[in-house]
């Protein structure tokens, strides 16, 4: 098991130290936009507590960080008025993680709509804030 | 919100109206090999309460669920001695889901493996079973 790297870009996230478009944060999780986002709505959903992968997580930080899945996917479903969700969790680099703090991926899809390639283009900032704000929306 | 179906394939499963490679089965989850893996190794972890999608599954059910998930997750990988993992959980037609009975993929994942188009080729009976005596016994 490789340890968990407290300088990957979602620690320094947690951290205050780098931006993100933030949708939702509780006890346990934060939620905020991907900057790639394989469909209008991408949002990653993250634990606070230091994790590497499903492997490596504790099981009851897990089920933690799941029912904060299940609140944003709601909101997001909602929010982005989509007809279905993909959600997604990779680990390692073979299961097609790239940055090693363990998330959740939350894409809305629409009928007749195919996801974009993973990591394909960086989304424009103003529509990522415009998609995020829908989706926070939701949850008030 | 659509209604839970009881005669979903995965329902049959679980009452043993149909066969199925089970892996593993606990009080909260049954999983079991996908005929149609997107890899070696394929599994679906699907919970006993009915439910339909991750925005209808009582919350502590879905606690239930991913702990589960993640037991198959460290099996599937130590059994198949995958380098990494996959988890897929699609919700509603648009979001590729095909059978109405919320269910997690675990898909072992190696180097330079690209994973099988979904739904693509029925899998050898014979390889499924050698597939899943393998996790099973990363069980014991």
């Amino acid at each position: 098991m490789t340890a968990y790297d407290n300088d990957n870009i979602f620690a320094k996230i947690l951290r205050g130290e780098m931006p993100s478009n933030k949708i939702y944060e509780d006890e346990h999780v934060f939620a905020f936009m991907d900057i790639m986002p394989r469909g209008d709505g991408h949002t990653l959903v993250i634990p606070k507590v230091p994790a590497r992968s499903i492997t490596d997580i504790d099981p009851s930080d897990l089920a933690d960080l799941i029912k904060g899945v299940q609140k944003v996917a709601q909101a997001a479903k909602t929010g982005m008025d989509a007809d279905g969700l993909t959600i997604q969790q990779f680990n390692e680099t073979a299961g097609g993680q790239i940055v090693f703090h363990i998330h959740f991926h939350v894409i809305p899809r629409w009928e007749g709509v195919k996801m974009r390639p993973p990591a394909s283009a960086m989304e424009d900032p103003a529509v990522l804030e415009a998609n995020a704000e829908k989706i926070r929306a939701a949850f008030a």
